[in-house]
C-alpha cells in the first residue's frame, strides 16, 4: 500500500508518500499553490508532481486544503461542525473513484458569521493521534490562524483569526512599514513589550500607532518595532481567546511562528506542545485508516 | 489685518484668507500635501499658491499639520499635554519672523507608548471656540482618527487610532478585498452589522475574517461588505474609548465620516455635534487673537 498525502494550499504545495504504517518515505514542497495553477491545470500539475508516486496498483491519495476550494481543482462542500473523521471519510469528493480523493473543509456557523477551513482539519486529527489529546485546544497559526476547539476526537468549534495577513498588510502597506524592517528575526524583549502593551485596554487600532511613534522617538530600532508589532498583534488575538481553562495547547505550524506562540502563552501561564508538517502526513494516514476499516467492513 | 490659515497635511494642503472677525473670504484646497512636495520646495509651493493672499503689509500666515513634521517644511517640536492655546501661541515655530508661523503639534506619554498630533490641535481650539465646549470629549476620524480630551479649554490628552489606515489597507491589500467594492456608499444596515458584531467578544482579528465568509457564503453583497467592514472597524474602536460617561462629543471631519460615526455614537446613546474644515479656521483666527493679545500688551 502507498498512501499519498497532499496538503494543496493557497501558495504552496506539499506532498509525502507514506507506507502502510504511516511513516514517511518521501516529502516534496512545491510553490504551486492553487493561485499559481491556471485553471483546468490541476490534473496536470498533480500529474507532473505525484505521477512517480501513484505508479503504483494499489497507490491512493488524499488532497487537502485550498484545492478543494471554488477556486480549486474541484469544490468539495464545506462540513459542518462538530464533525469526526469516520464524517470527513463519508463526505470525500473523488477526484478518481477509490484512488484520489478532494477531503471536504469545515465550516462552524455558531458564531456572529461563518467560518471556515480548509486542510487544517487534516492535521488537527493528525495532531490527536500524534498527542493523544482528543479533548481541548489546538492552534494553527499562519496567514489566517485557526484555533479549534477538539472534544472526546471530534472538532466542536473554531475561530479564524487573521493575525498573520494584518501583519503582512501593516508591515508592508501602511505607515507603519516605512520605520520597520518586516523580515527581522525575533527580538524578544520587543516582542514581550508589544504583548503587555496589548494587554492595556486601548484596542489593537490604537496600540499598532505605537509602532510608529516609538520609531517617531526613536526609542525601538527598525528590526525591534517588526517583533513589537507581532507581539500587539498576537497579544491582542489571544486576548480574546478561550484560554482561560487551558493549562496546555497543541500548536501546529512552522517553527519561526508557533515559538512566539509558545513565547506568549507562556506568559499566560499556558503551555504548548509543537507539531509541524508531520500533523499533515498523520492525519492523511488516520483518514485512510478509517476508510480501509469500511471498505472491507 | 489678513490672516491666511494653512492646514498642512500629508496628502493634501488647504488654506483659507480671513478678515479681523475670523470669518473666510476665500478658500483653497490642493493635493499638494507634503508627500508631494520634493525637498527644499515648501517655500516655493508656498509662494505658489499664496503670494496674492501674503501681498498685503499686515498679512500674517498660520500653518499647521504635517509641515511641521521631519518630513515637512520645518521640523516645529511637540508640545507635551496638557496644553492651552497660548502654549502654541508661545511656541510658534517662525519661518518669517512676526510674519509666517508653524504651529507645533502636541504629544502624550501618559499612556503604555507615546502619542502625537499634528494640525488636529488648531481644530480642537476651534472646535472649542465654535461649540463653547472646554471641557469633554472631541473625535476626529480620518486616516488617523484622534480621541481629544478637553478640560476648561485645555487638551489633557488623546489617542490616536489607525481605523481609517486599517479600512484601506484591508480592503485594498488584504484578501477581504477581493470581495468587496471598497469606495461604496454607506450600506446602512450592513454598517450597523458589523458594528454589532464587533460587540460580540471574539476580537477585531476574527471579525475582520467575517467580510471573507460573508462573501463566500454570498450572504452579503460587495458593497454591503465595505460598510460591514467599516462597522466592524469603528465599533472595535468605540469599544475601547472612554465613552461611558459622554453623553455628547463634538466630531471633526469629512461629512461621509462624521455621519459613520455619528451613527455608530447614537447606537451608544452618545449624541454628536459635527463641524468640517470650520474648526481649522476658526481655531487659527482663536490663535492669532492670543498673539495679537500678547503683542499689544
Amino acid at each position: 500500500m502507498n498512501l499519498v498525502a497532499v496538503d494543496w494550499g493557497t501558495s504552496s504545495l506539499r506532498g509525502a508518500r507514506l507506507d502502510e504504517a504511516g511513516r514517511v518515505l518521501e516529502e516534496k514542497t512545491t510553490p504551486q499553490g492553487i493561485l499559481a495553477v491556471p485553471a483546468g491545470q490541476f490534473p496536470a500539475v498533480f500529474e507532473s508532481l505525484f505521477s512517480d508516486w501513484m505508479k503504483a496498483a494499489d497507490s491512493f491519495c488524499l488532497i487537502s486544503g485550498m484545492a478543494g476550494s471554488r477556486q480549486g481543482w474541484a469544490e468539495a462542500p464545506y462540513e459542518a461542525c462538530p464533525a469526526d473523521l469516520s464524517q470527513l471519510a463519508r463526505r470525500l469528493h473523488w477526484i478518481e473513484e477509490g484512488r484520489i480523493a478532494i477531503v471536504p473543509g469545515l465550516s462552524d456557523e455558531q458564531g456572529s458569521v461563518p467560518d471556515v477551513m480548509r486542510g487544517e482539519e487534516v492535521q488537527i486529527f493528525g495532531a490527536m493521534r500524534l498527542t493523544g489529546m482528543t479533548t481541548g485546544l489546538f492552534v494553527l497559526p499562519g496567514t489566517h490562524n485557526k484555533w479549534v476547539t477538539v472534544r472526546d476526537g471530534r472538532i466542536t468549534g473554531f475561530r479564524t483569526c487573521m493575525t498573520g495577513e494584518f501583519y503582512a498588510v501593516l508591515s508592508q502597506h501602511s505607515i507603519l512599514g516605512r520605520t520597520m524592517q518586516a523580515d527581522a528575526p525575533l527580538d524578544e524583549p520587543a516582542f514581550l513589550r508589544g504583548l503587555a502593551v496589548a494587554d492595556n485596554g486601548e484596542g489593537l487600532l490604537h496600540n499598532a500607532f505605537g509602532a510608529r511613534t516609538l520609531a517617531l522617538f526613536r526609542r525601538l530600532s527598525a528590526p525591534a518595532l517588526a517583533s513589537y508589532l507581532s507581539g500587539v498583534l498576537i497579544g491582542e488575538e489571544l486576548r480574546a481567546r478561550p484560554l482561560k481553562d487551558a493549562q496546555h495547547v497543541v500548536l501546529i505550524g512552522a517553527p519561526a511562528l508557533t515559538m512566539r506562540y509558545a513565547l506568549a502563552l507562556e506568559t499566560l501561564g499556558v503551555g504548548a506542545q509543537i507539531l509541524g508538517a508531520e500533523a499533515t502526513w498523520a492525519g492523511a494516514h488516520a483518514l485512510h485508516t478509517v476508510l480501509q476499516a469500511r471498505s472491507s467492513a
